[in-house]
């Protein structure tokens, strides 16, 4: 089925589509964290399964005369759709790096917001592959919403932490966490951002 | 008067007068904090009236087919004001998710800053409107060099914050005021960029 | 023999030639930090050099018709090398901030990472004077994989410093100064990125 499409449209698809895999092994082991080595060693496999795609994408770049939108645009959105890839494996990496084994309610909603976002922007992708461009602002609308949600849920979380926790070491490691999980929203939006201006340009 | 105005360039200097508003709110109330949690919802609220600019500059770009300048350009600008009202929103915020109600010296200079490049910032906005290009410059350098300023006080202030500080979680609380000050004043100078880079293209 | 140089890359290669020097500069008194204040100043005497490059550059845009590759390009290129020189001068800075004059294996590591990454970029950076884009590639390249190894130091690095460090403040400090390494390596490959994207579109 994806043997027809477009290889920008197919290796963007395959991108979101380790997006929300990655997403939901993430929501799914960090709320019982037997092995952090292992927890941090699959999500790096995805990250690097996704810097494979970057690379192919690139590299058709530079063998194609005509790309279906403007390979500015296909650059921008591939290395946005990797910076969410980045982010959620630098997430699951400090809870190897920081010990960290007991998670807490922030990290868990936190999780479900990333999911969330994850399955927006495979939506998002798909519609642009089938040149459904109009239809995209929908979960564009829905990712920047479920941005507003992290930014609020950072600043309940970190309040929350710096009443309870009184050591610093342990408050450290767990605000850069929380820190870095609302990050990675951050980079769903820049996504979002991303298809809208596509969006704005060609429709 | 505003009625005549085209509604991108209108709409651009509400949001430079709510940065003006909302950068001298902070300055006046962050010396004498009474009410932390009435200091961060007068900002929060400042803040929304902005990404409602953002919104009605985002819906006319999407029905406006001749543009007084290019859309990518009303668009980068329109983000690098919005940044600004986010970066002193999330300062406010920090007063009240830190409890912290005793202002020290540095913040007072870093507020002193921001009201200083905010009325640039408006300044060069206007200019804009009245395609005064040239003029921009101006402004645009006073930016850069209060930028300079906001970089030098962040060492300062930070070397005083070790040397003296010796509870770590206060420590930590108070750079990150201190840093997301320096922030802010990094996103008005992206504005001045925006704009130095419209006026190199337009002029 | 730079006399017959186009001003725009001639300056450019100015500011590669002080990219090296200020990283080797930091690779070799970073290890036997007799002054830190000495240390820093002189880092920030040559980030001012480059500052002024910047505004060659910026000066030449303004009165030039016609640019040997697009004006913007230029800009986003001259940033570019500005925030490798901003980023490594932040980090010396750091370390008479915080009065840090026992460096360690950590910082040791990312400065050579540093000097690897600066020579690559003035290859790079040479090589489009010359107009020998397609070469440019191989130095890119090698950047990436230098800022993989910068990122792999910064997990070992806190981790380790996680483990080992007792005192919240000197790891604060410390974690700190490793971050900020592993961003000016970031910063390395914006250059290379910035590279690679003006190739891709000249070539």
């Amino acid at each position: 089925m994806k043997k027809k499409k477009n290889i920008f449209f197919g290796t963007l698809e395959e991108m979101s589509d380790t997006i929300v895999e990655a997403c939901e092994y993430f929501a799914k082991h960090v709320s019982e964290l037997k092995d952090v080595t292992v927890f941090a060693k699959d999500m790096k496999e995805m990250e690097s399964r996704c810097d494979r795609y970057v690379h192919t994408i690139l590299t058709e770049l530079n063998k194609t005369f005509i790309t279906p939108i403007e390979r500015e645009d296909i650059m921008a959105l591939t290395t946005s759709l990797d910076d969410v890839l980045d982010g959620i494996e630098a997430c699951a990496s400090r809870f190897e790096m920081y010990h960290i084994q007991d998670p807490d309610e922030y990290i868990t909603l936190f999780a479900d917001i990333l999911v969330r976002s994850a399955h927006q922007i495979k939506k998002a992708i798909y519609m642009l592959g089938e040149k459904k461009l109009l239809a995209i602002r929908e979960p564009a609308i829905a990712i920047n919403e479920l941005e507003n949600q992290a930014d609020d849920l950072l600043r309940v979380g970190v309040k929350t932490l710096f009443a309870r926790e009184k050591d610093p070491i342990e408050l450290i490691k767990r605000k850069e966490i929380y820190e870095r999980l609302e990050q990675t929203s951050d980079y769903c939006e820049d996504v979002a951002d991303r298809l809208e201006s596509i969006v704005m340009r060609n429709s």
